[in-house]
């Protein structure tokens, strides 16, 4: 009996519905587990399909063409143990872990516990797995998790560490990023490796996915709940541990307190037991590097979703450059410095639509910020087009005064000339709107808010501004110029117009939002802790009121625990409003 | 122990979120069922809250709020048993019906089957119930359903009649329409009843919420299966049955049948016995008008969803009035003459809007529509802002040749114009795209696709013949002039353009789309029905690479088994295209 062994977690950016590239890359990394010296390979949760794959699940061809990948990957797969993610097809359909070894597929274990909350939709597809895996292996026993069934206390992990003596828990995760995310999955980690003193390792997807960014940033936690090392962050990683399951038996043996805890778990599963013949595992390993992880600070935590999301986006779908309307303002200037990042300098086109209403001031800071990110712009007047459009309307109109309705004309405008830009060259129009205009509706339909992807519509405008300070303070310049950090925030729309004509100041409305549209407070709550009673009450209606400018809305990456899009569907036929 | 009652279906249309308003009009019902002398009033599904309440269910206070309504509305009940939908919250959050009886809620039942499929989400906000509930009122044994209980076999209805002995079963449910919901609905009343010899009576929501329409006709069925009465299709209404249980009593003792069954069936759940005190009814009933009842056949149905289905949109959202941009093609007509049936030609604008690729048949035809239609038209042509537009982009676009581009731009005109009378005028904008264009991406984003909402969304386009055929006939009169009717569809977007130069025929295109996106085929088992290969290649790839028009386009009415928005959930990154 062993109580060593070496285990790789390849944390990889899969493709949803590209079965045939995520099965290449999963050949790719059993490879380069088992030159690494691994005896088992942990990937992400459904690995082959990618996630989310939303309602191909119910293309039964689609999960057909799924198992047939699976197969060939097990015949691939020789050397070492190989735990892949797939969707079974067994009477029901499952989000399952297949154990690939010596050519054949071992065994399979179905996720159990599905999340059917925030953006997850799991129990639309699939049914939930019965009773939890354990297998041994070269001597030591593991239990298979997938995902949300390490999430769940008192279920999955705890039945598979107190009633299958599990030693090692192995969970195959697609977890979201929100703000914090890290702190939370560590705790979680810790808990249930402290409860069952085993050893955790999860291995997190990382990569965009429409609305979603999978942060990566896997890991491996030991009996005790110490940390023993991280993925990285947002990026792919490959991580190799070596692991010693002597100190946590000794442990186990030793203190009374997990027999104790042992028989007092109510198990709500019968656990389900598997063994694999022993393996022939090299004796000569190579030596494994020494593993660093220092995690990043909030700001920057932030900034780096936008930037995966964006990329991800972008070139998932076939686009190599994206277009995006500077006005001169900070929320413009961010996205561009975010496509930046995402895609190179050369495949971000900036383009200046000026009006009447644009002041020196805004001309001055667009190309300011187009210079410093060096990146190309076209500068196009608007004023024609909107002169034709009110000598268009001249008659139909007589009489009335001028209101938003001339004011959202300039601003479709310029979202027809983007599209234009956009159908003609091909690129991708990035919009550039902020979670605290697209909350109230600050914004116009198919004007500022026409294009393929919103990259900050999840970024309120108080956290807008730290995500610039950041950048400039990584790149230890001015990224994004100070004038534009400081002037008042304005949609220059008509003359001498200024965001706090009509909206409260932003640090008074970032937070009412983030009561009413995040945590689901109402009115009187909020009120209750403190915030002035008009304003709460007009901030909520507008967020009411605007559901079906959102509902209109392109896709973008969801950085806060709550965004606009599938994590929240409001009805826009609504009368509710306190 | 009687064997007589009399008992009101309430076939009312409530508000989503509208609380008070619910309220009120159950408690109004609930006295014009004391008038008509019924012993009990059977009221639709989550009365008090609506449906679908979404994530309003999410709001803490919503759930308080609506209870507090119940007990309002239980102190108003005096006379006879009522039993009304809402939103309980014991430990978890349950779909209830409230039994209120004499000022008091006497009992609740909790909705036990939880659809999550579809355009259904009920998993991400209820819990199960748990045991199905029979109560005895005056002597007769009823079970209380919610909506998807009486949907599953061998579930809840069964175990209430085989178990629980229930005579008559009562449904309280909000299922929404698509063609033929009918003959699938009563199909299912049929076979419960049959199968456990009771009474069921179903009653069912009417009204239009978001993308979804409800139809009502609930129905009443005996023991045989045999219909007893049906509630009006598409229309509130107010049914009132006397039933009388001793025919099935009579049956079910001289019929060893039914204690077979009864000894057969394993029931999945514990049922729950409640027993209210005998009733003081009123020996003097009103004597009840008879019922008639004649389904609508396909095109009227689909016709009248739509009507329903819009007018609700329209004025719940607190418009009155809608502007249409007429083309003088057929699906602006359509969706003309269903705006007229909902609101009235006073409260319709027709916006013409020709540009130099208009033909005059067009402009006849358009005219001739409103015309028909007597409905205000406003003629704004389109070429000067393009030529603005035009100008503007000449230089960005020198050395490009004309593409899809400037047919776009024309699309995007239309659609501003459109969208400034709606914002100096507070019209809401009807867009009028159907199925099969929207399906394919034959349609410009901020373009034909600008509005509020897209009546015939859901509509293919061989159906929208369809229903101008139906809509003539039943006028006896050319409201569709016949010429709009037999003409080759066409954008009108360049010189001598027509659908079929991009699209194959709709009546060849229709039957693909519907494996496609209505089945979940794929493009081999399409093509082995016998669909030319190119063709089904093509089509699926143009639905697969449209995911991102669709996903920013207006809502509309669900008319088939599967629509697009929450009713199909593809990812729009998606490499997956068999």
């Amino acid at each position: 009996m062993s109580d060593q062994i070496r285990i790789a977690l390849p944390q990889i950016n899969t493709i949803v519905g590209d079965l045939k590239g995520n099965s290449k890359r999963i050949i790719d990394h059993i490879r380069k587990a088992e030159a690494a010296g691994a005896d088992i390979v942990l990937f992400p949760e459904l690995t082959i399909p990618g996630y989310p794959p939303e309602d191909l699940i119910l293309k039964q061809k689609f999960i057909v063409d799924n198992k047939l990948w699976l197969e060939r990957i097990a015949k691939e797969n020789h050397k070492i143990l190989s735990i892949v993610g797939f969707v079974d097809n067994q009477e029901e359909i499952y989000n399952s872990a297949a154990l690939l070894y010596q050519g054949k597929i071992a065994a399979v274990a179905h996720k159990i516990c599905l999340p059917n909350y925030s953006v997850f939709d799991e129990m639309r597809y699939f049914a939930p797995g019965k009773r939890p895996l354990i297998f041994e292996f070269s001597g030591i026993k593991f239990g298979v998790n997938v995902c949300e069934d390490i999430w769940v206390a008192d279920g999955v992990t705890e039945s598979q560490g107190f009633r299958g003596g599990a030693e090692i828990i192995l969970s195959l995760s697609a977890s979201p990023y929100f703000v914090d995310k890290r702190d939370v999955r560590l705790a979680i980690g810790m808990t249930r490796a402290r409860t069952i003193r085993a050893i955790v390792l999860y291995n997190n997807l990382v990569g965009g996915q429409d609305e979603l960014v999978f942060d990566g940033n896997g890991f491996v936690i030991d009996h005790r709940g110490e940390i023993i090392t991280e993925g990285k962050q947002f990026e792919e990683d490959f991580i190799v541990v070596d692991l010693d399951v002597s100190p946590l038996r000794a442990f186990r043996e030793k203190d009374p307190s997990f027999t104790q805890d042992k028989l007092q778990f109510q198990s709500p599963y019968e656990v389900r037991f598997v063994s694999l013949e022993p393996s022939d595992m090299s004796p000569k390993k190579p030596e494994l590097e020494s593993r660093k992880f220092t995690p990043l600070n909030r700001s920057e935590e932030i900034y780096r979703a936008l930037v995966l999301g964006t990329k991800d986006y972008v070139t998932k779908n076939g686009f190599e450059k994206v277009v995006i309307g500077l006005s001169g303002g900070i929320d413009s200037a961010l996205t561009a410095a975010i496509a930046v990042d995402a895609l190179g300098s050369e495949n971000v086109v900036a383009v200046i639509l000026p009006s009447e209403y644009t002041s020196e001031t805004s001309m001055r800071d667009a190309n300011a910020v187009a210079e410093k990110l060096g990146i190309h712009t076209e500068t196009i007047p608007i004023q024609n087009t909107f002169k034709a459009y009110l000598e268009t309307l001249k008659d139909v109109f007589r009489d009335h005064p001028r209101d938003v309705t001339e004011e959202n004309l300039q601003a479709r405008i310029r979202g027809n000339i983007l599209m234009a830009l956009s159908n003609k060259f091909g690129w991708l129009v990035l919009t550039t709107g902020n979670k605290s205009e697209t909350s109230v509706g600050y914004c116009t339909l198919y004007g500022d808010m026409a294009g393929g992807f919103a990259v900050i519509k999840d970024v309120p405008k108080t956290m807008v501004y730290k995500l610039c300070e950041f950048r400039n303070q990584k790149a230890n310049r001015e990224v994004i110029p100070k004038s534009i950090l400081t002037k008042p925030p304005t949609a220059e729309l008509r003359a001498e117009q200024k965001d706090e004509d009509i909206l409260p100041p932003y640090d008074v409305l970032d937070p009412i939002l983030e009561e009413f549209v995040e945590r689901d407070k109402s009115v009187k709550e909020i009120i209750e802790q403190g915030y002035p009673r008009e304003v709460v009450i007009k901030v909520a209606q507008m967020v009411d009121r605007n559901e079906y400018k959102r509902r209109q809305a392109p896709p973008g990456i969801k950085i806060t625990q709550k965004a606009f899009g599938k994590d929240r569907r409001v009805p826009i036929t609504n009368q509710y409003h306190t």
